[in-house]
């Protein structure tokens, strides 16, 4: 008798650790915090530009995003960072007449250097102001068309590694250029992801967490299929569908036996969604996990001001004298009281010290890993996306064959 | 043999439709398209300040918001919207930093007269400008809090209705007062619900669209528990928070047989979340539908120019000449047209007719009626949301009992 397939392989973390090991020289994110940055530095330190103008989409812009939405409420040191991201009329024109298109340096963004909005935007933009190398950077892969564009233009190009895909760009030049240029420590920002990397590589305490994590996630996909992440800071919004992305397409594939797998990704913002998700997920039927992310000091002091008669019909005195951030921490702890207290509904806990480089760099690095040790249990490819070339093809044959 | 509960009940249309129509009296969203709004524009004309400041959050936000940044991109003179819905200290500084506080008119918004957040901000807000009749407008239910805080202090007060909850309140003064005041037609605005509305119930063809969606929806609940709303304009981003929050409040509820019932809702963006999401609705487990959302016609007229050599490198002549219309409107079609040739993926699509106050008016009360009669099939209450009282509880005991 032959057995081909092994549906049941019981996978210990161990396995799956030397998996993740083996494969560290051709997935390319795990090393991108110990590159050398300096070339970005000093490229990005003289771009005097006032705005940043990001044309990218998907992994091209959801990375730099997360990072700029995530710190720019605690630093007004930074310079405006817009992305066009779509090619709908409406937005695309209410974007740009909104910015002085002579301050702005364009940063055209595209891994395979032909994504159609990115292009299209290019093109469009060109009719505006003259793209060129004043006023353009280009990140994008080797040899790809949008490099050969830059050369025969002689704009500035950073590269990504064929092996780094783009919802595990953030790292790379993709995030760093226009981060670096927008005046984030980039180097800050890395040392979150080295801490990170050399927690879990050394098999420390984040080792534990993160195999534990994956591991309960896989074994109960089938009950638990949906993974919320409630953020209790709404300048996570943008890490929180960067987080969309990195799940959603690294891990709704089909496996090596040829089983559709999936985890589905929610993203919550609180205490906003309180008013909304939040009862679905105490009453509705228990298919979600749910990850808590708490800010331990937005360093940042507004207190609710002490007790005034004015205010003394709402009989609310006991949110006198609080702070902004005691409150919205209490705010996350008593949702997260009350979900416990329901029992099967599966809830962690992140709590970032502060707003700051180091803190998004960690947490950011840390889904990656997350995300890999999860596609390993699942025996999928975690780094491509076959499901969504189709649709590729079918839109340029649809602009090829249809005339407007 | 005495049979208390029938779980197997098969109700077809007709009893759920007498259902609906024995509710319009206890249930006050139906009928707000038709109540007088001459008391909203009168008041709503003289308000001349620059920017309009929310202080709300869910129900009480998401409804404005949805229409208010759905045609902003369409029309420049509206006024500066500006919705502060969370206590976060960052993004609270932030906010208040950006605007002129002199000239801005806070719209305080709570249906209980005691929300948390809005109670915190209206305390915190005076301490840096004196909340008074001359710069403020409430919009509260009668007798609560703070319609007694706004008689106090001769602030001028819209009312909800008790029967109108707060996710089905956007056509209520709740929305219709701020909306006004930024200079959105609401008159248009309720004529897209009133057009709804008598196509319903005059049970043209809508009536048969809104049945068979619900049904399916229904019948296959446990099957496709996920329902995305894949919007192609980037501007239905508020709305499709607002369906999530419809969505999810509305349906995640225990029924008259005591089980959990749940449809979960999802908020995509296209074309961005081509590069995000559809991967896994194509390749992963087969447990969602898709709604797609077109704008047949943006009214904007913006083309990628003609064959221009600079750009010949890139080999994509075919979106020369295009209008980003009509290649945006390609984009979801090819999307579609990818998920209907996987066959078990349901899939709908919706197309409003353009970017103006009569669509959004009918898209929004549209999917209200849709969540009133999945609710009727589903055996629950619709209206409350008894999931989240506790947690607010928590928070008060929290409060009461620590100290900072």
């Amino acid at each position: 008798m032959k057995y081909d397939k092994n549906f049941y392989e019981i996978k210990d973390n161990s396995k799956i650790f030397k998996k993740i090991v083996s494969e560290l020289d051709q997935i390319g994110y795990y090393k991108l915090p110990f590159l050398d940055i300096s070339k970005i530095k000093n490229y990005s330190k003289d771009i005097n530009k006032k705005n940043i103008v990001i044309l990218g989409t998907g992994g091209s812009s959801l990375g730099a995003k997360s990072v700029y939405e995530f710190l720019v409420p605690a630093n007004y040191l930074l310079k405006n960072m817009i992305f066009i991201e779509t090619i709908d009329p409406l937005k695309v024109n209410f974007c740009l007449n909104r910015i002085d298109l002579q301050d702005s340096q364009f940063v055209i963004i595209s891994k395979s250097g032909t994504t159609t909005e990115v292009i299209t935007l290019l093109k469009y933009i060109n009719t505006l102001i003259d793209i060129n190398n004043s006023n353009s950077t280009v990140i994008t892969e080797k040899e790809s068309k949008l490099d050969k564009f830059a050369k025969k233009n002689s704009i500035r190009t950073f590269y990504i590694d064929k092996n780094v895909g783009g919802r595990f760009s953030v790292f790379s030049a993709a995030g760093l250029v226009p981060l670096s240029m927008c005046g984030v420590d980039i180097q800050k920002l890395l040392e979150g992801c080295k801490f990170l990397n050399e927690e879990f590589f050394q098999k420390n305490e984040i080792y534990d967490q993160i195999f534990s994590k994956a591991r309960f996630l896989v074994e109960n996909k089938t009950r638990f299929s949906v993974n919320v992440v409630f953020s209790y800071y709404s300048a996570l919004e943008a890490f929180n569908k960067w987080y969309v992305q990195l799940w959603a397409e690294s891990l709704g594939k089909i496996n090596i036996n040829g089983t559709r797998q999936a985890l589905t990704p929610v993203s919550l913002i609180g205490p906003v969604d309180q008013h909304s998700f939040l009862q679905l997920i105490i009453d509705g039927v228990r298919d979600k996990t749910v990850t808590f992310i708490k800010i331990e000091n937005f360093e940042k002091y507004i207190k609710v001001p002490p007790k005034d008669k004015k205010f003394d019909i709402f009989e609310m005195d006991y949110l006198n004298d609080k702070s902004m951030n005691f409150l919205i921490n209490a705010q996350a702890d008593s949702t997260i009281e009350t979900i416990l207290s329901e029992r099967d509904i599966p809830v962690d806990v992140i709590t970032l010290s502060g707003v700051n480089e180091f803190s998004i760099g960690k947490l950011m690095y840390m889904y990656q890993i997350i995300v890999s040790c999860i596609g390993a249990f699942l025996q999928i490819n975690t780094y491509n996306q076959p499901g969504v070339e189709r649709g590729k093809e079918i839109f340029k044959n649809k602009l090829t064959s249809i005339d407007e």
